[in-house]
């Protein structure tokens, strides 16, 4: 294994500090703990938005902390969810007096981690609403899910909801629009080659020179099924069609789309990808609002890719598409 | 090899097209050419900014087409200069009346073609000035090049010439501050892995198991050593002191620096180094004004990175940090 660390141990923290030294005036750490928030937090009158997990994802979740989207991150170890310790704390820190809601992806050691804090800040009196996306079309149940797992379209979701607080909502107009957007997303993901953790070394799972797997997960859980290496328009054609299967979306619908690089894979793969992705929406009638490629859930140094598909009406378009000025996402006014 | 590319020879034609279809609303391929350029080229009355060069480093260079940055970008072949009827006609539908500034990357194929285009343009009337960046402290001459090589520091000599040209100065002031952004800017990078090019299908050169490379050049050009595998810090310090060595930076100084990916590389990584990188640079009491750290200008699927560093001064730091808008560079108002 050859990786731009010093010791395995000492990634995430090490990481997090590069974050900050990065972006000293959008976020900060709080003291003592794997947790970044943005400078400003918390942000009195507004609805707190706040998401973690285990890292390796990056740039999810700190990645996205800023006006307009996220106002705390938790980073759990490597594939691994943050305690529920470092979860109060960040819930805590990210209240302004409007409640925090926490944007959880499916796994049952985030759920039961974040349901924990939850209950310590309510305790506290701090109101928390949880939402948890599970958008990953291909596997229902799975390693560490119990239902479907939560994915790329998590972004979609911080994106909307951290812009409906920003609007000034409350906290129950900011669930209720970012269950909106978690019912109408889906992702499925696939794998050229095995993400190498650094603390285990080598490969996750083995894949041959030839094969590739499909619906795979972002830890490199098992996906449904090994194939023979496919064509990019192949494998276009096999993520887009499985969501929008899922979805069931008829022509004249409009989404917005990701192309999500799992980190190892390069920029001009993803942009041949989102070529043959448009196409077969433009076949179904389908028409793209929005269309990103980039790394933005990835797999530490996994090559594949996924394709989420979120179908939007007059709301979710506005919100998607409002200003945001993060480390990883910036859109202008 | 395993890529998500449908035919090797096809992969620049459809990366182009995949990239227009993720961002219609900000760039357009000039018809029958491997030029993309913004859409609202050509802007009458601003300098135009235009660069190029071989494909492979995405999102060098039409990641960067938009206001504040560059009106257009020439893809040659994966690792090849694009021809000098290409680099014309990308001339000619940039010139807004103001002339248009090339920013050449120090390849003897690009500065060739470059040059012929420029003849080419200005018997056509248009009134064409060359910068050739060479900010690649590692070696003097080498494969490519007679001299250095250009490599990362080029993307903050396009955003301060973007940015000059778009408040309205003439041909000959941003090519001044292009040219003072050349002089005081120097990187040096290195590889973990070779990269694989899609004609090729292996490892462009070979590195063993335990084996870095220092000093490498963003086409697998041989770097100036080979050596065992380091932590990150030492190849920070490695790197950072080549740069500030070839810079002669004094205490007090103001820079901003880039810690790039080379294609492959984890950001959690980049941020490590970047860590380390600020660290240095507040030993030497040089206070770092902007830290980018992501994947900038890439060399396919090589892991390893680069550091840049800029020395400033009050009119770089307003040109660095004034707003722009493209696929790969956002900075809000």
């Amino acid at each position: 294994m050859k990786k731009l660390i010093n010791e395995p141990s000492a990634v995430v923290d090490e990481m997090l500090d590069g974050m900050v030294a990065a972006h000293p005036q959008q976020v900060r750490r709080l003291d003592g703990a794997e947790v970044l928030v943005r400078n400003a937090a918390p942000v009195e009158g507004k609805v707190g938005i706040v998401s973690g997990g285990g890292s390796g994802h990056e740039p999810t979740h700190a990645g996205y902390l800023g006006p307009g989207m996220l106002d705390g991150a938790a980073a759990g170890e490597m594939f691994t969810s943050p305690t529920a310790d470092q979860l109060g704390e960040m819930i805590g820190a990210c209240d302004g007096g409007e409640g925090v809601l926490c944007v959880v992806k499916n796994y049952e050691g985030d759920v039961m981690n974040f349901d924990t804090a939850a209950e310590m800040a309510d305790m506290e009196g701090v109101e928390v609403v949880q939402v948890v996306v599970n958008d990953d079309v291909a596997v229902e149940d799975s390693l560490y899910t119990s239902g479907r797992r939560g994915v790329c379209g998590t972004i979609f979701v911080h994106k909307i909801a951290g812009a409906k607080a920003a609007q000034g909502a409350p906290l129950s107009a900011v669930a209720t629009v970012a269950e909106k957007a978690i019912d109408r997303v889906g992702t499925m993901g696939m794998a050229l080659t095995s993400c190498v953790t650094p603390e285990k070394g080598e490969p996750t799972f083995e894949l041959g020179d030839d094969e590739i797997e499909l619906g795979i997960g972002i830890h490199g859980e098992p996906g449904t099924e090994r194939t023979d290496v496919m064509t990019a328009d192949e494998v276009a054609d096999h993520l887009t069609e499985a969501v929008l299967a899922d979805l069931d979306l008829d022509a004249g619908a409009e989404v917005a789309t990701i192309v999500n690089g799992m980190g190892g894979t390069p920029l001009s793969e993803l942009y041949i990808v989102n070529r043959r992705v448009q196409e077969v929406l433009g076949e179904r009638e389908i028409e793209t609002h929005e269309a990103w490629v980039g790394d933005y859930m990835t797999s530490l140094d996994m090559c594949g890719c996924s394709v989420t598909v979120m179908e939007l009406d007059e709301e979710l378009k506005e919100l998607l598409t409002s200003s945001v000025d993060t480390p990883a996402l910036t859109v202008a006014e």
